[in-house]
């Protein structure tokens, strides 16, 4: 079971950038995180459609944390860049050919089970897990 | 997020033999399931390993559920065939060059997430989940 390297990456991204709270540029990322620039402006690009960050274009452009991004929850930032929360094949709809499907009771377990991981991410902030 | 195939035939497998109470051939898990006996073979290999069935070989032969294994937790059925629960690329031990490796607050965050998921899970047995 893993998160996606598009949401890791990102979660790293938001706590520099949060750490920082100044403009940062894309190879001080790459530099600092040990991700590569390409899966950087993907993430980047990702990050300012969701409202998390500004960017800045031009030679002394980069990245800027918007400020009320420290107060999103760790689901917030999860739930913005997972694809898909199906943990097992019958969660995505598809047509599936299990015998179970019509009454499952193991769906509503796992259910159970990803909604208590989802609820303790809620807990936290990016503001809680950046070191200041 | 996604837990693996092996992880979800096996449920399902678990759920179908627990149900039946009889030796079951694997002709008829594959058409019941949806899955091919190809995986059902690994699947039921890795089942009898850890002691959860029997395998009966020969013509007359397939899978029994052993007694107590409808009174094994979710969380066990699921330690028992996942890979790995490297959430992120810095629980797996490998060489990772991030910046927060030191002292990394998100980490620990992931880790009670994946926590309340497995307890979760510790919380329902394989009985719970089979349709009587």
């Amino acid at each position: 079971m893993r998160l996606t390297d598009k949401t890791d990456y990102a979660l790293r991204v938001l706590m520099y950038l949060n750490q920082e709270k100044r403009l940062v540029t894309l190879n001080e990322l790459a530099e600092t995180l040990g991700v590569s620039k390409n899966n950087l402006i993907k993430i980047s690009n990702h990050l300012a459609k969701v409202n998390f960050i500004d960017t800045i274009r031009g030679r002394s452009g980069g990245l800027l944390i918007k400020e009320e991004t420290g107060r999103k929850s760790l689901k917030d930032i999860v739930i913005s860049t997972e694809e898909s929360f199906n943990i097992a094949e019958c969660f995505s709809g598809r047509r599936c050919e299990c015998f179970f499907l019509k009454k499952c009771l193991l769906k509503k377990g796992l259910n159970e089970a990803l909604n208590a991981f989802m609820e303790s991410l809620a807990q936290k902030t990016l503001n809680d897990v950046t070191i200041r």
